[in-house]
């Protein structure tokens, strides 16, 4: 078992990352002195819920738990304030207290949804994640829960960080390939932020990594867990640095509002993303390095680089002016400026923006 | 003007108490770099809103300010998760930023739903207080905010400090004198747990006080906002020190949960429950002037002392098992010790309680 600290004074806690996990859960608990007395909220998706909620259920009530299951349907559409409210009222009628705990079973809107209902209720509760997808070992880290808005994502939520993080490799292996290539995208961004060395590992590993292979993928967690705290933890609440997150999202999340629902990912829209961030590095002087590094490691790792072409390029500029990483006005760009290495750029010229959005209708 | 700091560390924020401060505030707002270019949300009550809300928007707007007015009709059920969320519908549509400020005029429930706007919008903006209730003395220091969930109270918040908190005592002229009353009951309940002196005080000026004498209630505001800030300074996130706020509201929520709409105002059900805290304060072994002061400086401010009849003792005892403040299912209680001083008990036995409240029913 790996463990991994996200350093945030009062605020840290651990990430354990290992195989069997799920199965040693009370004597993780119990070292975090995760309450018995109070009833504790399990929430999960229905497909996620078919595989590991009964086994889960059953270790924490023989544990001596009461566990009150709470199962969403699987997909964005439960990240919604009506949903929240439901599980508020599941939480109230089970007699939840502020001793209990939530506890997330599942991938990114999972973690996202129980977090914001652990943040909100009682005006907050304490918090577990137990991430079942590669791509939540992003959301996972930095304590960001939310729901969505009609109009918007992530527009109602907190800060608000977990007791603990348990990862347990089993429940990775029932991925489907498109997911897991899609999760790896937020692993590759994790090394091009900050770290070169991990980039080229995940380029020599790829193989390991969409096969699942435990040990590759113990570590590639542990390493993309590992940089993401290292920036959370010296910039919590994003007034400057965790800002370098973003790399790939601010074209990725335009591709994914402009795009039918399920013609991309949201690892592949970055993925994309994260190509046109690289180009505009090479275009703002970057060595030309920077974006075949990112291209070959990203298709390395089964992850599309090119802009579908029906995609109106008028309907993406417009989609990112609705970012909400918008600065007054301006569009905030994560640049590469090196393989590892990125700065935060708010003076991009709107023409170089477009251009780089047409050219990625061009990869190959 | 009188100012004072509520000490949170970093989330450290001043309350500036004085004549005509809604006059001043494009000077104040400037020195507390409110942003200027990010769109403003106001929000109200159609009460506040008609004497208030026109006169402020144009100072705003002529000190270069974008203004969007949200106006919520008055009392309690505009804390819900549906006006939130029409609220942050607002926010969203008239472009509210990360730098945008959420400015809350109005009372308790104005400051709670505003509050929990700025606290979730975005995962968390600016929030400035501008209470026009003397009741919202209490609510403006602390951060905590708040929607109501049907069958609970409070149940979905967050701790959101403001910038600052504005008070201009010429918004409290319009306030009816039962308001008057049941709003001074939260200042004399922080005499009663910290300050044997003000208590003394407020007994001597409550003439002044409830004729609403500028001095006299800017005083009063300024000492029951600095015992707030003391004890919320120690202990932010109630942890243990701040339950002492809660005196009285052990019995006083049970009541306003059994009572019919409006019977008993909020200040009013803890001015009963504070004489019942007293009782037990007394049966516990404290003087029996402890009692005997409570009741006296509660009635020369106007407030009711006796529990209506017809309230059912065992709904009241059933409605107190219900308080989010029950640890592990046992009562929490704020009981006197002395005039100016109050413990933290758990263990007190619920027939002591039972009958406490049937004795509540023959003050006089």
């Amino acid at each position: 078992m790996r463990e991994l600290n996200v350093e945030l004074g009062e605020r840290s806690y651990p990430i354990y990352i290992g195989e069997g996990l799920l199965t040693d859960i009370a004597e993780i608990f119990a070292r975090h002195q995760i309450a018995q007395k109070s009833p504790l909220l399990l929430v999960s998706d229905e497909q996620v819920a078919s595989r590991y909620m009964a086994p889960l259920v059953e270790t924490l009530r023989t544990a001596g738990y009461t566990v009150v299951p709470a199962v969403v349907p699987p997909g964005e559409s439960s990240k919604s304030l009506a949903v929240f409210e439901q599980l508020i009222t599941t939480a109230l009628e089970a007699g939840l207290d502020r001793h209990s705990t939530v506890v997330a079973l599942g991938g990114g809107v999972v973690g996202d949804l129980a977090g914001y209902v652990a943040a909100a209720y009682m005006r907050g509760i304490r918090f577990v994640q137990i991430p079942t997808t590669i791509l939540a070992h992003d959301s996972s880290v930095g304590g960001k829960v939310a729901v969505n808005h009609p109009s918007a994502k992530n527009i109602i939520g907190a800060f608000h960080q977990p007791e603990l993080v348990l990862y347990d490799l089993g429940t990775l292996q029932s991925l489907p390939p498109r997911e897991v290539s899609a999760g790896l995208a937020e692993v590759v961004k994790h090394g091009l932020i900050w770290d070169e060395a991990f980039v080229r590992w995940i380029e020599d590993n790829s193989a390991d990594l969409l096969a699942l292979r435990p040990e590759a993928l113990g570590y590639a967690l542990y390493k993309g867990c590992g940089v993401k705290a290292e920036v959370v933890s010296r910039d919590e609440r994003e007034h400057s640095l965790r800002a370098i997150l973003n790399l790939g999202h601010t074209i990725g999340h335009a591709l994914e509002a402009v795009a039918e629902y399920d013609e991309l990912l949201h690892g592949e829209a970055i993925s994309i993303g994260m190509v046109g961030a690289a180009r505009i590095g090479v275009a703002l002087g970057a060595d030309e390095e920077v974006y075949t590094v990112t291209k070959r490691v990203l298709q390395a790792c089964g992850l599309p680089v090119r802009l579908p072409a029906h995609l109106d390029t008028d309907a993406i500029m417009k989609a990112m002016q609705h970012d909400k990483k918008f600065k007054e006005g301006r569009m905030v760009f994560i640049v590469p400026t090196a393989i590892g290495r990125v700065e935060i750029r708010q003076d991009l010229s709107a023409a170089l923006v477009r251009e780089t959005v047409d050219r990625l209708k061009e990869e190959a």
